[in-house]
């Protein structure tokens, strides 16, 4: 495994609130394994980003490249992910077996509290790359990364 | 296939610009594997979101929820997908193998369009979205997947 493909391993899964929004649900009640599929891309969608945060802080700093990339996992990160761990998708294949550990349906201030902490960093971050900030960004990026690995580190397998 | 099965499919493609914001990956170059599979979790939480609004419009309308959605849907419109569609993704295996058409990597043009299209309806969509009209919504929602299957009928094989 390199160096990218650790990072976007650590950057995608994030913390997930389990309050299920079922209202607009209630028609269609997608299925565990569509659920599964939708955070796995979610998370995917925040690690590519992720990656273009981190290239471009490694690289040559693009600001408008960083803006866009903070500003989509900002929106992920209050969009919702918590809807897509429903009861009942403890276990169950998307796009590949989950790797969600039971605790994360059983310990719920604690995942609301990493949920919470996840949506603040990643709000922070969109806001500071509007700026173009590169250290200011680099510092901000890293406070992002370690609410990734907080929850990663209680509530998701490794595989 | 079942009607939401149909829908997601429906949504889950758009369009997607060729012009490729090169200077934040040059440090990494992310393999064609990758970026299809970014590119394919991308098209997931677009179609999830889509599921998401029309869930609201066919049963208790939830405008949070849409507006949650419609703007989820338009940062990943305007992020930079086509990126993802990077020279040497035209085969390949992401989560699956590419549904691509070879003429998305050659009719620049009419890509840029379509791409461009599908930004536009879905700006206006998280704008209406956030005023909360149900009737609004569901005309704008109407135009925004027609730019989907716009990109689809041209551009994407059918599995």
């Amino acid at each position: 495994m390199n160096h990218s493909t650790r990072f976007l391993f650590a950057s995608s899964l994030v913390a997930a609130v389990l309050v299920a929004s079922t209202a607009a649900w209630s028609q269609q009640s997608p299925k565990p394994e569509q659920l599964i599929k939708w955070r796995q891309s979610a998370y995917q969608v925040i690690g590519w980003n992720s990656g273009r945060i981190k290239a471009s802080l490694d690289g040559t700093y693009n600001k408008d490249e960083v803006a866009k990339a903070a500003n989509t996992i900002a929106v992920l990160a209050n969009t919702g992910l918590g809807t897509l761990f429903a009861p009942g998708t403890d276990t169950g294949k998307g796009w590949h077996d989950t790797t969600v550990k039971p605790a994360l349906f059983t310990e719920t201030a604690r995942v609301g509290e990493l949920s919470a902490n996840f949506s603040k960093e990643a709000n922070e971050l969109a806001r500071i790359a509007q700026a173009g900030d590169a250290a200011a960004v680099k510092e901000q990026f890293g406070k992002l990364n370690r609410t990734c690995k907080g929850c990663h580190d209680d509530f998701r397998n490794s595989n």
